[in-house]
This record gives C-alpha cells, sequence and structure tokens, in this order.
C-alpha cells in the first residue's frame, strides 16, 4: 500500500513495459487488464471469484452509476463505490460521457457540458467536467477519467479537429475540479483524442502535457476504424506519451488487440467483451475463441482449457457447459464469464511474465500461434 | 460413507423426528431439505457454493434430464449425473411423471405408461415404469423415485382411486426394475397416493408395504388442495408409514409447510422454491419473506440477515442488493438464490438441533413468532 499514486516503470522490453503503479488501495501490475463493473457489478461474477482470477482493479461505469443507484446515494450511505460493492481493491472510473452519447436521448451538447435524458427512465441530466469529476469524487475512485467529447468515425477533419480542441478544454476544468476535491493519493488521466489524424493526436497530447495528469489514456479508438488503423494510432500516440506515466487504451479489447497494444507501449486496458462474451456462451482460451453452443462439444468431457490454473473452472467438461448454454441455464453464463476474465488475467500474467524474461516477441508469436491452431484433438 | 443405504432414527420429538441416512455417496442428515437441481444444476449457485450452504443432497429432475442431453449420454460420458454437474453427495431423481404431466404436450396415458412430446423440440418420447427406472438407473442416483399417476385436484373419488390403484401396480413395476439392475447401495422409495381420501391414503400406504420400498414418499400434495388440507393429509399418511423408514414430502414447501411437516413426522423436502424466488428479487430470511425490489431496501446498509453464517452473503448490503435487482443483475439473482438455499439449511439445522435437545415446539413457535414479526428495525 502506498500514501500516492505512484508508477513505477520496472522494464522495457521492445516497446512493451512492465510496470507497477501503487495506490492507497493496493498495486496495480501492469500491462493490466480491468474488468468491467458497469453497475457496480462485473456481470455474472461473485466479486471474490474476480479478485481470485488475479484482477488487481476493476472498471466503474459513471453513467449507469449516476443514474442508477445515483453517486450521491452511494457516497452517503457507503462512502466509496468500493464499500457498496465490496470490491476492496482499486476501482478506475470513466468520465460517462462515452455512455451519454452512445445511450442517453435527447442529447444537446454545447461548451458548458451535455443535457441528456436517461435511457432508464428518461429523466433529465446534465453532464460537464466538473459535474463528471464531482460524482467520480463521490464514488471516490481512484483512477478517474477526464470528460471528452468522441466523434463517431468516420468524420471530418474539422469535425475531429473541434471534439480534440474541446475535449482539452474539458480537460483543464476536470483537471481544476479534481485538485480542489480529490483525497489525496487518487489520480486523474488525460484521453488523447483526435481521431484518426496525427497531427490532431500530437496536438492533443501537447495540450495533455501542457495541463498535466497522472496518467494518460488513448480515447476514441475501436470505434469502426479497424484493427490495422487503430493499432497504428495508438503506436504513434503512444510513442508521444511520456514514459514515466501510465498508458490506457479504452475500451480494448480482444485477446488479440490486447496483445498488439501492449507490443506497441500500452500498459492499461478495459472491455466488456469476456462477460458479455461469456452471458452468449463463447469461451476465450489459450486456443482462441470457441462457441461452446457448437455441437461439437456435446461429447467432449475434457475440461473448457486443461491449462486454466482458476479451480473452479478446470472442474467442468466442456460437454456440461454446452448442456448449460443449451438449456439456458445461469451456470452456463456464470462459468463462461468467470473463464473469460480468468483468461484475460491469465493473458496479462503471460505477458508480465514475457517483459520481465526479455522474451515478449516470443510470447507474442507463441501466443497467436496457439489461437491460430485451435483445439488440440 | 457406507456401502449399503441405511436410514436409522435417532430421536423422536413429538411426531418430528431426527435421523441420518447413510449412502455410499454421503450420509444425510435429516429433516432433510433438498435443493432442485433442475436440469444438472441449481438454477445460479456454483455446486461448491451449494454445499457450502449445508446441503447433504441434491434433486435431479428425470424429464429434463431425458430430453436433454439425455440420460445415455451422462451414462456413456461420465457414468453418473454426479460426475456430469460435478456433485460428489448423494443425488435423488424424481420419476420425470410429475413433469411429463404438467410440461410436456399430447399426452397418451395408457396401463403401459405415458406417450408425450418434449416441450424442447416436440420430439416424441415414451415414460413406463421400466423407462424411467432405466433413466434413474443411467444417471445413477442414489434415491429413486417409482413412477405414479398424479390427478390434479379437485377430482372425483373414482379418479382419486383409480390413480392411485395404478400407481401401486406401477410401484411394483418400478420395484422389479430397480431390483434387475441398481447397484448395491442405491434405494428406491415408493410414492403414497389418493389425493384427500384417508381410506385411498390407507390403502395405498399398505400396497406399498406389501411390495417394500427404503422409503416413502408422500405425493398428490401441495397441488391446489391449501396448506390446511395439505398438512392434514401429510398428518394422517405419515402415521401410517413405518417408523424404520425415511419420509419425503414430495415439492414442499415454503419454510412454514416444511416446519409444520417436520412437526407432522417428514424427514425429507424438495422445493424450486429459494432458488425461483431468489431469481425473482425475494428472499426468506429468519425475518419472512422479503421483497428486495421494494424501495425500502434503496437506503437499508445492513446485510441481508445479519445472523445468516454463510460467509459470501453477509457482506452485501441490502441497499446493494436492491439496486441489482433494480438493475436486473445477474449477481442479484445469485446472491438471493444462494441466500434462499442457505436459509433452508439454516432452518434444517435448527429443527435438527431443536428436536435433538427436545425442544421442537419451542424452536417452531419461536421461528413462526419471528417471521410474523418481520424485520427488526
Amino acid at each position: 500500500m502506498s500514501d500516492s499514486f505512484q508508477f513505477t516503470l520496472l522494464k522495457n522490453d521492445g516497446d512493451a513495459r512492465l510496470g507497477r503503479i501503487e495506490t492507497p488501495r493496493g498495486r496495480i501490475r501492469t500491462p493490466a487488464f480491468m474488468p468491467v463493473g458497469t453497475a457496480g457489478t462485473v456481470k455474472g461474477i461473485w466479486p471474490h471469484d474476480v479478485r481470485a482470477t488475479g484482477a488487481d482493479i476493476i472498471l466503474g461505469n459513471t453513467y449507469h452509476l449516476m443514474l442508477r443507484p445515483t453517486a450521491e446515494r452511494i457516497h452517503a450511505l457507503f462512502g466509496s463505490l468500493h464499500a457498496f460493492m465490496r470490491w476492496d481493491g482499486p476501482i478506475l472510473t470513466d468520465s460517462g460521457g462515452f455512455q451519454v452519447m452512445s445511450l442517453s436521448s435527447l442529447r444537446k451538447i454545447s461548451e458548458e457540458g451535455v443535457r441528456f435524458r436517461s435511457h432508464i427512465d428518461g429523466s433529465e441530466h446534465f453532464m460537464s467536467p466538473e459535474r463528471s469529476m464531482e460524482i467520480q469524487n463521490l464514488l471516490d475512485s481512484d483512477i478517474r477519467m477526464q470528460l471528452d467529447e468522441v466523434v463517431a468515425l468516420p468524420a471530418s477533419i474539422e469535425a475531429q479537429a473541434a471534439a480534440m480542441q474541446r475535449s482539452l478544454r474539458w480537460a483543464a476544468r476536470c483537471r481544476e475540479a479534481f485538485d480542489a476535491h480529490a483525497a489525496p493519493g487518487r489520480a486523474i488521466f488525460g484521453i488523447v483524442q483526435g481521431g484518426v489524424e496525427k497531427e490532431l493526436r500530437a496536438a492533443s497530447v501537447k495540450g495533455l502535457l501542457d495541463i498535466g495528469f497522472h496518467g494518460h489514456a488513448i480515447g476514441g479508438l475501436a470505434v469502426g476504424e479497424g484493427q490495422e488503423l487503430m493499432l497504428a494510432m495508438t503506436e504513434y500516440t503512444a510513442a508521444l506519451l511520456p514514459a514515466d506515466r501510465p498508458r490506457y487504451l479504452m475500451g480494448v479489447g480482444t485477446p488479440e488487440d490486447i496483445l498488439e497494444a501492449v507490443a506497441r507501449g500500452v500498459d492499461m486496458f478495459d472491455c466488456v467483451m469476456p462477460t458479455r462474451a461469456g452471458r452468449h456462451g463463447q469461451a476465450f482460451t489459450r486456443f482462441g475463441k470457441l462457441n461452446l453452443r457448437n455441437a461439437r462439444f456435446a461429447d467432449d468431457t475434457r475440461p473448457l482449457d486443461p491449462g486454466n490454473p482458476h479451480p473452479a473452472l478446470g472442474q467442468f467438461s466442456r460437454a456440461y457447459i454446452h448442456h448449460l448454454v443449451k438449456a439456458g441455464e445461469l451456470l452456463g453464463q456464470m462459468i463462461l464469464s468467470l473463464a473469460n476474465v480468468a483468461y484475460y488475467q491469465q493473458l496479462m500474467d503471460g505477458m508480465r511474465t514475457a517483459i520481465e524474461q526479455g522474451r515478449f516477441d516470443d510470447f507474442r508469436r507463441e501466443t497467436k500461434a496457439q489461437w491460430a491452431a485451435g483445439l488440440p484433438d
């Protein structure tokens, strides 16, 4: 435990980085994958089981929590999102901006902020940089994200530039609000915007460095531009960011996306994919992605992944999980959600060990070859 | 562990009985509640968590398993339902008759058995006493139930008598099939039928005793006759049954039903109520039944039941569970399903201790008073 937020870069292996973040609520080993706890729960997984997968930190969604049960209620009753949901490690909260733009209705954006209606009950709300920081402060998250403006790609260069510039002005307001209220040891990350335009990305980084943040997120990617362009922009942006602060690629992604982004210098990730796929009968494994609904598994008595270290997962056969998925049983969703988060953590652990040993490129090649080879007979 | 199926009546307290069943797969403390694992899973609960509630035995549904994944597949791949679903204690299987009558379509009943169509895919199947015993033998359950014919109440006395007599003829065929195939240490229970007619119940008991079974179930109750009549028929029937064999009241029931039936000499119970209620936001507790959807819990930071001994349950607040239920989160269903099964087991444990101490009547009165008093402020 540490009294302050502290990132230590332990080792480079090519552009891949091994690091450690110390926070008052515990340490985060990087590269790190943060399971998404949208509405105060990592869907379908007991909190102690999330922890047992090796997750050091989870993500909470400001938009969902501000609407229900409200940040004010969580703060008044429990003092923190951690106490509310019984997660005793660090939590990163997003700004709420992404969900405001993708889930709410009747949005009206101005320089001041965004007026919108809840997707749950139609009630009217206002999200500004100051309001986002207020909510995240009420939740007392350990890492807080600035409010930014994301444009869906493709968009005109003018639209991308305008959103980037507004995001910088909002970044300054967020930093100011954070400094006025956050407890010691909490951190705020700025978000690099600029779409797929290098000059805009560079200008965004410069603006964020002028303000000063504990870490940097690469935002506005994985929104439809394709993996190749996403990785190219990630590589370009990561190289501009200071080495002594963590880098977070928001909302990414598949195991391959994450592996490739670590190779390009990214330290932190979050994605709903492992739990969402688990609820739909899909498993991420060392042998690639499996659809447990497939009839090929009906008579397969082997465990999902004999190499998965989680004790709750080695015991169930593919035939049993196939049956649960076909029968629509909750336990099927529970097993696969947990198995997928466990696999993501196993992948991160493998990357950390490989960087430490100076063999990240080998690990990357072997891991991709094993995905491509698929299940052994 | 025991090589054979052995019931020991340890103590009487009034008509309430403390007992122990030894089976090759483990012992069952009675009075016992068997969580229902319909399709090879106690819905929404990890098998190790079912065990940790104190459950000694669970129930599997022959009808569901014969249709999917099929008893033949379970036997061929795993040898037993236990290995398939990773439950290492005893399992009781029902005969499948009740679900054939309530879930399937196009039923055609004859003396030979029932021809019906699957509610899943419309495929045609045939269930006879011999086929039911064959399926239960393939699942290798520890306690097997005879196939019987249940009539929905109210029904004419002639209809009730005919069903009871056919159930006796089917009982003899089941016993014969069981003896021909079951491994040592497995048990078969006969089912007392006869609706709400005492003479029919008495004739049914006599017929079953003539055939000879390891235990007796009281069937055909809790099908719409009301609690008072259900308990009266239970009391009447239990008194006719031999003291040296376990008595099982099928499909019952609420905590109060179970408490009152134990007071009338019943040893074993099963019901989907704890898990079904849990999936619908309801909790069974020492303070009665709670609807966690209710707004009164939105600001209640206390645990569901501070006295619940299960470590996973004392930690979550009512406010958090209320939030999960309102948000439709899987974890809400998981917490409440587990909490309810844990409470049922806590209740059984309380009854066993009370009988042992010769204070069952006090326990019964105190328990009902606490339910009636509701949640303390």
